[in-house]
């Protein structure tokens, strides 16, 4: 096999999908940096559709995720090829964690069925929200039939990411009951699975209290009949992790089973795809035909002197021509 | 004077505007809450135009950040009214941070002249990073020369509420070093200011040498001529938070006096009315006109059928169509 050309997405993409782990590499750039190469990667990623199983695995920085993850991806590779993302939240402050994840996870660097990836992008049309389902779907392409997601920070962006997945982990800690208590709603939105990690520190068992009071409060129908289970876990010691690998195989059991994994991946794709379209209307925004505009605007509206909704609705309209007459020449 | 109609933005920015605190706490929800009543809210308060001046407090969990915001209430009330916002960034995790926050700033709770408010937000069109400035402008309106700007979280939304400020205070911790370095580029955009608070912990020296290092190989001409100062603070005994305080006086002036104030403003109401433009397009997105349209596109993507980014050009055209005729109706 002669070397991909190492600017072409499409030689990559071949190269890649045969096994070559540096064309794979440079492709996972190609998606994180954005721009024209990108949206060719996305595209074959695209036409390659989806075979990967995806788990996410977030909670706030401390919770062990990487140690679990690290665990994880031993217990996953005894039968399977496994893919990892570990997301960068773009934040300026990472606490130096996505570092410690690097140096953790180089145990498995010398296993060429495993393939570590950290992610951070600002580039990429759409952000994080478009570059990582590309890079679930070309690590897919690549012949990884499950790839983690480990979500590193506790905003929105990354809770969005997390739940990305096919199965989505939460990992909370002993002594964690007000933050549960106080998160309620946005934990039964996004989690299929509880993790207590440190679960030899005091207070795991009121945590684990917290969170199963929580759950007896919710609607099953509200979670496609799936009460999501609270396994206990020592990470940095191994304990409980392959009951936590079952329970991930008994919700994905549990999705195939009723049809409902299908529908999951539909709604990810349909929010995706809005994603793409609003990252298009901000290019268009950003083009020099709406600077001057924008500058007129921004002038009233510092004098008070315009309403800006109304004026948000008009330049809308602005827009608007601009996409038809793009439209035209496109035609033409 | 009779009590506001409190479902009438316009009544209650009256009261609010006359010193009616229960007033500007309803209007501060409505701002929270968004819809209809929140756009007039907003209206409103632009057309008041902004006096107050705003500092923002950023920093990861744990950084000490609303003990120091405590003292800076006490430090700026001796000569101005303070309005605060402590901002919680919608995260299933909050670490019970902000309950902590209100508990704390109840110190102050008997002063009018102090009025202390929590916002968190997914109702409002465009998210927090238009809530937050609409909340600032009602604060203004209602008297408050100085607003304080706490933003609970580390998340890229969280950065840009806090730098959505004139002076933005980035708090730090000793030891946090690598952190520092692995995120040079994200601190530099936003700090006008560094805070080592717990300065008596080991390893201030240290961290202090980190951010002046970090300060010394950036142009200054990149940050209007401005070094941001680094003070060390221990805001639970009260160490430095005058110091701190004449900081943010230094940099305002250094604002004011070069008439960057205006240009940061500016600035700021772009990428404001910008959040507005495309949160309209999510508005027209979500219509039931493009319900079916959607699930149409949603279906070929999973079947690698479709080029998603030809797919949004296309409906992209589509909105464009929409948009027009509303145009076409409310001008009938």
């Amino acid at each position: 096999m002669s070397p991909a050309d190492r600017n072409d997405p499409t030689s990559l993409f071949k190269a890649a999908q045969a096994g070559d782990r540096v064309s794979l590499a440079r492709l996972l750039s190609l998606v994180e940096r954005g721009g024209a190469p990108s949206r060719v990667t996305a595209v074959l990623a695209y036409q390659a559709k989806l075979t990967a199983y995806t788990v996410g695995i977030t909670g706030a920085p401390g919770a062990g995720k990487s140690t679990l993850v690290d665990q994880l991806i031993a217990i996953a590779r005894a039968s399977d090829q496994v893919g990892v993302l570990a997301i960068d939240p773009s934040s300026p402050f990472s606490g130096g964690a996505i570092l410690g994840d690097r140096v953790r996870m180089q145990n498995h660097a010398l296993d060429d069925g495993v393939f570590i990836r950290s992610m951070a992008t600002r580039g990429q049309l759409g952000g994080l929200a478009v570059a990582v389902p590309d890079a679930v779907r070309v690590l897919s392409a690549a012949g990884f039939p499950m790839v983690l997601i480990e979500t590193v920070g506790v905003g929105q962006q990354e809770v969005s990411i997390a739940s990305a997945a096919d199965t989505t982990v939460v990992v909370v800690n002993p002594g964690w009951g007000d933050s549960i208590q106080a998160n309620k709603a946005g934990l039964m939105e996004i989690a299929d699975l509880f993790v207590i990690n440190k679960a030899d520190r005091p207070g795991a068992p009121e945590t684990r209290r917290d969170l199963e009071q929580m759950l007896d409060l919710t609607d099953l129908d509200d979670l496609d009949g799936w009460r999501p289970p609270v396994v206990e876990t020592v990470a940095s010691a191994g304990d409980g992790c392959d009951q936590l690998w079952d329970a991930v195989g008994r919700h994905r059991a549990h999705l195939t089973e009723r049809g409902l994994l299908d529908e999951r991946r539909r709604r990810r794709l349909e929010r995706e795809f809005r994603q793409i379209l609003v990252a298009r209307v901000e290019q268009r925004i950003d083009s020099s035909q709406f600077g001057e505009v924008l500058a007129e605007v921004t002038k009233a509206l510092a004098a008070g002197d315009i309403d800006p909704y109304e004026a948000a609705d008009r330049m809308l309209i602005d827009i608007a021509n601009h996409e038809a007459r793009i439209d035209d020449d496109s035609s033409a």
